[in-house]
């Protein structure tokens, strides 16, 4: 197999990596944090000194990184679009916005290479068990080349939302804004429950087996039901902002995601 | 069997009645609206005159109506709680406040008789066939008692929630509150991401086999997908004050439910 690039080895893009190394893909890896990438060196991965160098023209590379400003400082670094080049395909894997992935779409389309969108539903657990679920939006031809690479880096589900650029992006920005606003109704649900005298715990087993048969209210239930935080990261900050803009530049109602935004500030 | 007495006979009502005539049971309903009770008499059915008069002392009687005022003009009406006596046993199928039902049960214990609530999860087509979800609350022996009644009534699962008054009511509430805001999130959810080129059909697919695979997000998904009105009935708007009043008298959080509150006014 031709070797795949991979940039970015965050919590979710270590374990991918590490899932396409023992597939039996050949990688070269760049990261930010140069120290992050030597276990994936141990194991057989070659470094990149750039995300250019990453590239093997005419190939593969897939990039996982926080949000639209390292996701662009990327693509427009040093001859990364000249190098992946005509027929090259670069599998953008993060969580940015609809319109900087249109952006970016056009970018790579000026340059006869393509991009496919494939965020991914998944805490770093999930993607250590190869248990993502990843919706997908891009040229069908491209799409059709790398499926084979998101079944190794860990897809257990790929989801196919057309050609348009923005709509796989969108659909991870509405799954993860819905995951929040299920946690944040279940916070109050459950505290007025509680407070009328109802045990956590069973009203979590009754919405559980019954309205809510779903591993969001599942395993976000069970935090709140054990009185632990529900969350633990900035990522409902910066997708609650993500989701509110590009509602309001779509002119879609964000009545929901505005009280959500408001509950992250107190 | 003893009869049983059977109070209200709405959308929800009337197929539970039926129910336990097809289950065996010999009933004397009261309706105040009479000509409902029509058909159940054709049935079998004995026809009660007033709340008192559909009870048999000692026995069970069940109730199902609109709120509060309704429940409570039911148990102070003329004999109603003298009649059910000793060992009476009230199952209380309505969605009130946790306050009122703290309150009418108080007046069940005065007069030697149990109130054991059993609000009712599911549309009437679900009372139709037998796909009810019920938390009870109350006390043992009289929840022992009538849990074969539950279930001819069409109890597909029975959930209990212990021996205090108002905390089986608290999780109908929580519970009718929940899937509200589920509801009201993906309207906002789908709005954003069909603006952004994701097919509608295709994100409820994708929700519902992944991080949602629940009955309420497939039920009103696929509503708003079709572009059908999520909800029509004044449910929303009755179960979402009531919430609000019951968190604000125990302490708990508002803020989800003060927004979808706004939302229903507008």
């Amino acid at each position: 197999m031709n070797e795949i690039g991979f940039i970015g080895l965050g919590l979710l893009g270590f374990p991918m990596a590490t899932n396409l190394l023992e597939a039996g893909h050949s990688l070269r890896v760049y990261n930010r944090t140069a120290s992050k990438v030597d276990p994936l060196i141990a194991r057989g991965a070659k470094l990149a000194t750039s995300p250019a160098d990453a590239i093997t023209s005419g190939g593969i590379v897939a990039s996982v990184v926080w949000d639209d400003a390292a996701l662009e400082s990327i693509v427009l670094s040093d001859g990364f679009l000249e190098k992946l080049g005509k027929g090259g395909v670069h599998i953008s894997m993060s969580t940015v916005s609809p319109e900087a992935a249109r952006r970016i779409a056009k970018m790579h389309e000026d340059r006869g290479c393509s991009y496919v969108e494939a965020p991914v539903f998944g805490r770093p657990e999930a993607a250590v068990a190869r248990q993502l679920w990843i919706p997908v939006s891009g040229a069908k031809a491209a799409k059709d080349r790398v499926r084979t690479v998101l079944e190794a880096i860990g897809a257990k589900g790929i989801f196919d939302f057309g050609e348009a650029a923005g709509a796989a992006v969108a659909v991870k920005i509405a799954g993860n804004f819905l995951m929040f606003a299920a946690t944040r109704s279940m916070i109050e649900a459950f505290a007025m429950a509680e407070k009328n005298g109802a045990d956590a715990h069973a009203l979590l087993h009754m919405l559980t087996t019954t309205l809510f048969p779903s591993p969001i209210y599942q395993n976000y239930g069970r935090r709140i039901a054990d009185k632990l935080p529900a969350f633990e990261s900035p990522i409902p900050e910066k997708d609650m902002g993500l989701f509110k803009k590009t509602a309001e530049q779509v002119g879609a109602p964000t009545q929901i995601v505005d009280r959500l935004l408001e509950i992250l500030k107190t």
